[in-house]
């Protein structure tokens, strides 16, 4: 395949931003579409980029006290019933087995959309005293949610996930939990994932089904859609109410348990790629990427280029990248564009002239700089590089959103700002009423995306209806 | 809780086996029972155990070249009925999704108790080339299977697994990678888990559904009971040609490939519990021990001891030790019956004295033998313990399995054995016909486990009918 043809291949992502997502998902081998309406099959490079994910964040899961387990993937409809505004919020969408073989069951059940249900069948089994207090679980797993439409990683019928849920003796302890996680979700988004988020909490109308506070990261892509990237939800203990979660205090009194939950998906894999990606593909933060580094021999038949390439993969092994050599028969404009699609961060070029010099070409991939490197500073530049690219990326995401986020005083300036400057946040006050959060989608195609944590006095009164405001509010269209 | 009780609470393993076995799951905090029927709660103590397996099982597989992936949980009833054997072999053994929300679907659908024709659906789309293959593939999931009588981790509506699948462009090359992968289980059953096991080849009425070829690893449990530990399989060209998954060689010829598929699950847990647990509880195998070292410190009130305990935990964590401080309020003895329970390898007890003498007491779990170490050769000595212990169950175990496996020439002679020295294996030749394997099965209780890849010649003739035997064969009853 000719490089040419290879890069026609793709999309502007300025033309049709869209087209251009599908274009990567597929291109860069990260999805590959299944007979499975609205499931995906998650090819081994998008998959690599998950378990990276998975490690990161287990690894901060752990480092706070929680621990992993594993639930049943059936919830039976009784127990999902139990708790009333859950089992609103869910039913429409989950699907539901109703035989086993080729028996009818007693009682239907559904595949987990989500498992508070079944945490707390646990919890109310195993938490009796206050010793038994605090409980943080997490679990790894696939859920499922019956969407009408589907697009790979960021809304499909079967997604994996991770979703925490807690115990708490004391109200404050699981909102501090709730707050906790939300702290450590944006610290990921920022530090791995190298993609600034806004840490906010969700109005009453957009809360989690059964939750008293829904807290979220909200994410801005390059086409200035938002995305929400993950939430942590306070129950207080109105499921420990539903089912009956109590423990014997300190001072020897019954009280109910205080829950939280919190989650996010392969979804980030989605905001990676339009936080980051370009046209010529995939951009992939180095704590992520699967190959941290490409080393392609330039005249590799020469004596002597193949054996220096591989000496220097093993070199950038030993320090723990993950490093990969390309001696493929492809040439080597082809392997340039290849890697380029998959994201890689740095490629590293050596030739007969680099050797004869003790140096290599290494090439970032978000801007193309080329740097000549002596082999004598290879660890050392092959880190400073990698840095300066995750703080690089992390930057540019970081003006686009600046350059995206508009202060608004009414709906004309939310329109005029929607219009002239194209989608993004909108930052405008809000009278607390759920009228007017309808009414503002109605008029300008903007929802409410969240209250941010980091509350300002932009104006007094509400971007709708005038009246006094309460809260500023970040608005825009969403993914 | 005194001591008393506590030990007092587990079933003895020679008075009731299977009452042991169900103490253990619970009591070491490995299980809870859920509301959903036939599946489980894997708690946190148990769910690290299969963290630790996952994680060096996955070592391996990558080792040996492959790459992770994750198919759609779902199956369309059209796909599972593509290959005949396959979908006889399921189908009474599935639970099937037939409403999304409130609609009813088009075509209902399975819940994934194995992914063969997903990964044929797959590979069909992503295969065109000889330079495609081989494909080397593996997935982490949970599967389900609708089981009438279920025990925790043994048999399970749902359990959780890995499952190979990979795609050649020969015969040959396929049954290479079944019989790789046998080897690659077999090690680590001996190495990780201290677990011997027997590699054979199924018959070929115990085969899989749809394979040309069916490998399995068998060991022994205490009670001389085998247990399937894990099956590697040779697709041939079969389920290739039911999905048409063609591929153009060198000399430009379509060729089908050659499948194969391997998998074990979270019933090695299972495994391990009944190859080395005793009446005091788990003893678990350091390399997959949640816990490796448990700290206890002994009269913890007194000046210095809790410091000098968390000193040697700081120590011995940073070699790379997996270890805990029991520095809670429960008595000394309390917690040795808890740590022998949940089975942690070695337990290191810290005193006073001991700290004048600059030394530590360590016990290990499964002989209980009592080592006083001085503290400048810790590290030493605990590496020590731990290898000591890792072969000491495994050549225990062995020795189980020897003491238990019994070479017979006929019916009688089976009987007999297993009359007078309880279950266990049986050698005995074969004839090769399904009519004498039925028949040995139904005089004796004991099927065909599988004809080792050792085989040997101990008589002439089958066991059952008399006839030239073809094989030789282990019988036993099974889990």
């Amino acid at each position: 395949m000719s490089d040419k043809k290879l890069v026609q291949e793709i999309t502007s992502r300025d033309e049709d931003f869209a087209k251009w997502y599908t274009d990567i998902v597929t291109k860069a081998d990260l999805v590959g579409y299944s007979g499975v309406k609205g499931c995906m099959v998650i090819r081994p490079y998008g998959y690599a980029i998950w378990e990276n994910i998975q490690k990161d964040l287990d690894k901060r899961f752990k480092d706070t006290g929680h621990e992993n387990v594993y639930m049943p993937m059936f919830i039976p409809e009784s127990l999902l019933q139990k708790e009333k505004d859950h089992i609103e919020g869910f039913a429409p969408e989950v699907a539901w087995v109703t035989h086993g073989g080729s028996e009818e069951l007693a009682e239907r059940m559904c595949v987990r959309p989500t498992s508070e249900v079944l945490f707390c069948e646990h919890y109310k089994q195993i938490v009796s005293s206050y010793r038994d207090l605090p409980k943080l679980y997490n679990q790894w797993c696939s859920v499922v949610r019956w969407e009408k439409t589907t697009r790979p990683f960021l809304r499909s019928r079967e997604f994996l996930w991770q979703e925490g849920h807690t115990a708490h003796a004391t109200s404050a302890e699981a909102i501090e939990e709730a707050e906790r996680m939300l702290e450590v979700y944006a610290d990921f988004c920022a530090e791995s994932l190298n993609m600034p988020v806004i840490k906010g909490k969700k109005t009453e109308s957009d809360k989690f089904a059964g939750a008293v506070s829904t807290y979220c990261i909200e994410a801005l892509m390059h086409d200035g859609k938002a995305l929400q990237a993950g939430t942590t939800h306070d129950f207080g203990d109105g499921f420990a109410k539903a089912f009956d979660i109590t423990y014997t205090s300190k001072d020897n009194k019954l009280e109910y348990v205080h829950q939280s939950s919190w989650g996010v998906s392969t979804r980030l894999i989605g905001g990676i790629i339009m936080s980051h990606g370009d046209d010529s593909g995939l951009v992939l933060p180095p704590a992520i990427a699967p190959v941290q580094i490409v080393i392609i021999p330039i005249a590799q038949h020469k004596e002597g280029v193949l054996e220096k390439a591989n000496e220097l993969k093993t070199q950038l092994l030993g320090l723990g990248w993950r490093v990969k050599v390309d001696d493929s028969d492809n040439s080597a404009g082809w392997k340039f564009s290849e890697y380029e699609m998959k994201g890689v961060p740095l490629r590293l070029e050596i030739g007969p002239k680099d050797i004869e010099q003790n140096q290599c070409v290494i090439v970032r991939r978000d801007t193309r700089e080329k740097a000549f490197v002596s082999l004598d500073e290879l660890e050392s530049k092959v880190a400073e590089l990698t840095d300066a690219l995750a703080k690089g990326i992390y930057e540019k995401a970081l003006a686009n959103v600046n350059a995206r986020t508009y202060t608004c005083k009414n709906i004309d300036e939310m329109n005029a700002a929607l219009s002239e400057k194209g989608d993004g946040f909108i930052k405008a006050m809000w009278c607390g009423e759920e009228a007017c959060e309808d009414e503002v989608k109605e008029k300008t195609g903007a929802g409410s995306r969240c209250m941010p944590i980091q509350q300002e006095k932009i104006a007094k009164t509400c971007v709708c209806c005038g009246k006094p405001a309460t809260a500023l509010v970040y608005w825009g269209k969403a993914y």
